[in-house]
């Protein structure tokens, strides 16, 4: 019988456990869901013979000590700045421990102990990262195992609503992973490389710089660049190719309304507003609109960025409730916590709201000094607001990696994202049996 | 005989040491001039017999103390990081001590050990701070001594040409203080008071919210809002007021071409471009632009822009030689550091360019209810390249403080700014003497 910890049982981790219980008879798993809140854990293994729930502080080391001690393979759903404890005891113990978070310097310091333990850690497992390295990678090695020249390559991801969905909601977007990262997404100085040239956009125009994707079946998209591209070139071992962009996906005509926000100065996050508690919706915009006693809200919005009052934008805001009276609700707040709070009202799943995740890559080469183009793509439905399609796609990477490595069928030691064949290889033929597959087209190069 | 210490014998020191040396014989004063350089200190003596010059390192603790006690009061014209360490020696030995810099928390925890001491240290005795708080305060006083009802305070100040070098110059504009602060100017969010309502500005829409000025005899101005207007609720005892807005002053139109700066990101410091060591001045704008090899980069910025190609603003670009071929000349650098550089090349003073220093407020209040406005304003211009309006107006408060302080006039002790009456009211005093007077009227209220 071998032995799983999954740390953390919140909304995240439901399509991972289901995954994990499902396969636990089969494979003779024992499986323990460490959470703070008890009884999270307890609703989501839901009596299940071969699961128990267990309370935790990852923060007691002694009981970290033994959880760790007394499982085979940990899995981390906390939050990314708490997995360096957790991997560093379990360099020291030796368990294999996966993770859907970033790899940092500090974390990579520990390789050496999990290979002298003959231990593998995993980090960046999820969908992004995660399920982006693996599918781009995947076509990337075949390009240059046939000999091919790679000169460009473009990959976008998108956390969005089922079309279904998007017919009432003039954003076509409801919040299906962290709030806070969408508010202050893209802050920062974008970089990427455009035909052998470094290019730079300051977030002030990033929401302006967007590029069109259309996807077979499902429309158009339109992306924005996310912040750095450039640490792609040797993660992916890309040093030399002409164009590298890495970005996000929103529906059409999300970009430019959002941009008004940024544009307002309304996802700031480095001062606290005055006088929150008493503040309206329609105070927070007007606070970073000019005093005009004569000019309404709305009017002096419009002005200020160079829209008709009839655009579209002006009705997506009316929409949000953000000319309303209505109470903020905080009694502190940064712009970006206040933002935050108020489109929650509004962009929060409903339960039978399903979301969508769509990822895209473009590969260019050339094929004997003849330019081909290669893209390909995945679209993932949820089915409700607890099994959605970004729990799929983060926990499911997860899940079948550590039935890969509880197997044996992945013969590395160390820590590794899934950049390497060895990895992503038998993950990606899961995750299509499971039907997260990838699209592939030759197309005309552009 | 008294001892004067100036601590830095930089630019900015000129007419600080040109006053104390024309007053020293008549005061019987000894002045030293410490310096790194002491060749500099040389110079500026020029033999003088009241005056010595040596060699001086402000982080050798033992010169250090050598030089405070030797000395009966101190002024630092040294870099506002390091002023602290030269009060802490003044505090614990007990000697009075001036300079130009902003105070903090941490020279202002000093103040019981100067009281103690009999001493006083002044901080903010400059321009801006300096002749700012010391002109505002006498006005504001004045108001509510006769009892009025202030209801509204504007001022703004700006380092400019002397209209008769603006003529050849499409920005009116050279540097005439540190050029890294003009570069970073405004970065952060602005936040102020107008009508009772508090108001906040992001840095990316900061250089297009501008207030026209106009200065009898001088004609018009472009006031931006500085960062935090709000601190001087309490500084300058305002708490209750409607309006409250300090700004830096421009010639008209400086900020709109400053601002497509800002828009591309020129003025951004926090990361190191690729390649800088290759780079041209062309290129660097072209980083910053869109990839599209059919349109020349004077077009991809117009449209980035929105500019006309026959913009006034594209004239200016043109004239400091952003879109020629010449190298940068730095290894490396943010994009602030190195657009710093570019302009150093055609910003930079020539030996007869003569400054300009203008100073401007406005105050509204309540005559037993009826809306009153007074204007005021001080114009100082320099000399030449040495002799600058700047380094009269921050050098001479300093200089008439010493002095009044070595007579006994200011009757304090302790740590302050000269927001007091019993430090204003002397040096405006000698000031207007000297012709840097501020002309007041009252206009119609706006």
């Amino acid at each position: 019988m071998q032995k799983i910890l999954v740390i953390g049982a919140g909304r995240s981790s439901t399509s991972l456990i289901n995954y994990l219980l499902e396969h636990s008879t089969q494979e003779n798993w024992e499986l323990t869901l460490a959470e703070k809140d008890v009884s999270l854990a307890q609703d989501k293994i839901n009596g299940h013979s071969h699961a128990q729930a267990v309370s935790f502080d990852v923060s007691n080391a002694e009981e970290l000590e033994k959880m760790v001690t007394s499982n085979d393979l940990i899995i981390s759903m906390l939050p990314a700045a708490l997995h360096f404890t957790v991997a560093e005891k379990c360099a020291e113990i030796g368990r294999h421990l996966l993770t859907a978070s970033y790899l940092n310097d500090e974390i990579q310091s520990l390789s050496k102990q999990f290979e002298a333990n003959n231990k593998l850690l995993i980090m960046e497992m999820g969908l992004d990262p995660g399920i982006d390295h693996m599918s781009a990678m995947k076509v990337l090695d075949r390009i240059k195992e046939d000999g091919h020249e790679l000169t460009a390559f473009e990959t976008f991801t998108g956390g969005l609503l089922s079309p279904d969905e998007e017919k009432e909601n003039p954003w076509q977007y409801k919040f299906t992973w962290n709030p806070r990262n969408v508010v202050l997404a893209g802050q920062g100085f974008v970089k990427f490389i455009q035909e052998g040239r470094y290019k730079y956009i300051p977030y002030h125009k990033l929401f302006r710089r967007t590029e069109v994707i259309h996807i077979p079946g499902y429309g158009y998209f339109e992306g924005y660049a996310n912040r750095d591209s450039l640490k792609y070139l040797d993660l992916y071992k890309l040093r030399g190719i002409n164009t590298l962009y890495r970005g996000t996906l929103r529906r059409p005509g999300f970009c430019k309304a959002w941009d008004v926000f940024v544009q307002l100065g309304a996802t700031d996050d480095t001062f606290e507003m005055e006088n929150v508690a008493e503040m309206t919706h329609r105070q927070f915009i007007n606070s970073f609109l000019s005093y005009n006693p004569n000019d309404s809200i709305e009017l002096k919005l419009a002005h200020y960025m160079n829209l008709d009052m009839e655009d579209e934008i002006m009705y997506k805001f009316k929409w949000l409730g953000l000319f309303s009276d209505e109470s903020i609700g905080l009694e502190k707040g940064t712009p970006a916590k206040i933002l935050e709070h108020i489109l929650k009202k509004k962009w929060t799943l409903d339960e039978t709201d399903r979301d969508m995740i769509v990822m895209w890559h473009k590969f260019n080469y050339l094929e004997n000094g003849e330019a081909k183009q290669i893209e390909s793509h995945m679209v993932a439905i949820g089915d409700d607001d607890t099994n959605t399609a970004m729990s799929k796609t983060v926990g499911l990477p997860l899940a079948i990696t550590a039935k890969l490595v509880l197997q044996g069928k992945i013969d590395l030691t160390g820590v590794h994202t899934p950049t390497r064949k060895e990895i992503y290889g038998p993950v990606l033929e899961e995750l299509e049996q499971l039907g997260f597959e990838f699209s592939e087209r030759h197309v005309d190069p552009t």
